[in-house]
């Protein structure tokens, strides 16, 4: 199959996710059909311009007609939905996702799949800290990352049609990785992150602090505001290596304050120092 | 003394926040000079409207001539300007302070400091996280947090004036806390992200990883680029407010560890959604 713009995409689950990649398309002129839970979502995108056809049922029709079916679902919802409706695809559909853990839902989805549909795994590192598709907007893709995880299952016509998706989206680097290496990475950047957040969030419950704070406080807060079920169904699919980062940082973390207890200022000056270096590689590329 | 537009105003140290002080003093028709180490950085201010004068020499008649006198070094060099220096004031001077940490500074410098001058102190919670006044910007101030820190020592009316400052710099919220609640909170919502902020960045030294970053990892990491001197000596002069805040934080993260480790996704969803609860107190007032 080709990705062009009559290409029939139909996009599974329209929350903040689903409905950015629904308005990406379109206004580049694709041809979006969506499948979700909430009526009231689908009138919102409509009257948002973000698809040209939705509905809230299982429309055979429309899944037998559509060429590539994007999921936007939880993980766990992802793979009940693939074991139960697989048999409506047409063969020679292809399948991809947004699911942010790759190894435990990729493996899975491929090995229940039927073998005339291909499933090419893909992660775009965008979001926001809010959920719904009234918070979507693909002015999150500008700037911002999409990552191929295929396996030996996948053909590399699949791969190439996958990074296509992520540059009509707009994402500004496209990378492949095997879902081991992709879930050791988001482990880190992500997950760790996100961990972080809602620890610092939880772990200070002075009254009236907000009239203090300064904007660092509310920066690396930011993602404390979570979709509870989505990111504990991540961590959970994505247990060991989360560990495994969560132990890194609490080793690096009591060396830093086993420095300041014992007023080891040129210590903590080096650390300092490294970290600035190397938060240099990591500024947002300037369009 | 009174605040208005014909204060003489003197600056002592034209860093990123000196600077800001600067022009957003002058900006308003306030009359400000500076004192500050390097010419170059006073050729700056000139051409870009900050000071109406400058000087690299600590000049008899300039302090002489001040009336209200504006510290913005770091802690230490602050308190040695003070015993350095004091004898040039004039009496009846009020002079105050930008420092991160207050305990150890104000009553330090309130010990040594002449019968009378009055020092009053303060700490504008706003900053960037490059150093040196080409970075200076008074539009950080807008929407910030401005903390005035009285003793016993000091009048109403200089608690009084300090705040006027802060309001016309364009601080948002101004409040007045004890040196040492300020410490404590300080300790939490700024010394501690910085903390997590430098740990954070030296944890994982793979390579390439910013080829895959999402947002959350550079919210979390924008802080790691740091004035290693400055910062050092804030946590230093510190030090048992930010132990404190650490070792709490680190008892909640290994919570939050054990409950991943026993797969307890329910506990999880409830630190989750106590955090996505709180943080909303902590969203930056809309203007």
């Amino acid at each position: 199959m080709k990705l062009d713009k009559n290409t029939k995409i139909l996009i599974i689950g329209l929350g903040v996710i689903g409905g950015s990649y629904a308005k990406a398309l379109t206004d580049k002129g694709y041809n979006v059909s969506c499948i979700t839970k909430e009526d009231a979502d689908i009138r919102y995108a409509k009257e948002h311009g973000m698809i040209s056809y939705g509905t809230s049922e299982v429309e055979e029709e429309l899944i037998a007609a559509s060429e590539l079916i994007i999921f936007a679902l939880y993980p766990t919802t992802f793979i009940e939905w693939i074991e139960k409706y697989q048999h409506l695809f047409t063969p020679g559909t292809l399948i991809t996702d947004v699911t942010g853990v790759k190894s435990q839902v990729v493996y899975k989805v491929q090995e229940i799949l039927r073998g005339d549909v291909e499933y090419i795994p893909a992660h775009p590192m965008a979001g926001r800290e809010r959920s719904g598709v009234e918070f979507a907007d693909p002015g999150v893709f500008e700037g911002a990352n999409y990552i191929v995880t295929p396996t030996e299952k996948n053909t590399r016509a699949a791969v190439r049609l996958c990074k296509q998706l992520g540059e009509v989206l707009g994402f500004l680097r496209i990378s492949e990785l095997t879902p081991e290496k992709h879930d050791e990475m988001i482990a880190f950047l992500s997950q760790l992150t996100h961990c972080i957040a809602v620890v610092l969030m939880n772990c200070n419950d002075s009254e009236g602090l907000e009239k203090y704070t300064g904007d660092s406080f509310r920066d690396l807060t930011r993602i404390a505001k979570i979709n509870d079920r989505m990111w504990s169904e991540l961590f959970l699919m994505n247990k060991e290596a989360l560990l495994s980062e969560m132990d890194k940082f609490i080793e690096e973390f009591s060396e830093f304050r086993t420095y300041l207890a014992n007023e080891d200022g040129k210590r903590m000056r080096e650390k300092m120092r490294a970290s600035s270096a190397r938060r240099s590689l990591f500024d947002k590329p300037v369009k």
